[in-house]
């Protein structure tokens, strides 16, 4: 099946279902912005979503100071979003939250 | 010792030492960007940054996509240019060539 662009209704689904997810100003993507203890924190929670990422070749545009990490993600294959994101969305909530 | 801010000869000559690093625009920081075969060269360039960085409690400011990684580095206790952002640059220099 081939990958499908969200409707604006799976979209609006998507980010009330996701929480704490906010669409990009002019881009269909969407990002969140997560805090840690520290920056050893910080980097075990990327190095985790880095494994999901390239097991699953989906990778999120990412930007990290110390504790700090914000993370944009968005489907270049649909220039939107699509069910892949909203998939590796949830996964970072769901290991933040660990 | 305390730790002291570059002098601006001395940033000059680290500049010179460096190589393809360049000084960030309105800001005493200095910025390269890497680019890798795909995702899983990207981060793992990004793992022994990592280890280094935490080895020696000094960290980048960096954003990664896909095989890309932009990396900015200043040191916050001197608000500018240390010798440990030219120790790790020099690393990431390394490594970035193996």
């Amino acid at each position: 099946m081939t990958l499908q662009k969200l409707t604006a209704q799976e979209q609006a689904e998507a980010l009330t279902q996701l929480q704490d997810w906010s669409l990009v100003d002019g881009r269909e993507a969407i990002k969140r912005t997560l805090t840690f203890k520290d920056f050893n924190a910080a980097f075990g929670f990327m190095t985790r979503v880095a494994l999901y990422a390239d097991k699953h070749d989906h990778h999120p545009e990412w930007f990290n100071v110390y504790n700090r990490v914000e993370v944009t993600l968005a489907t270049h294959d649909v220039q939107g979003l699509s069910i892949r994101d909203v998939k590796l969305a949830t996964f970072i909530n769901e290991i933040y939250h660990q």
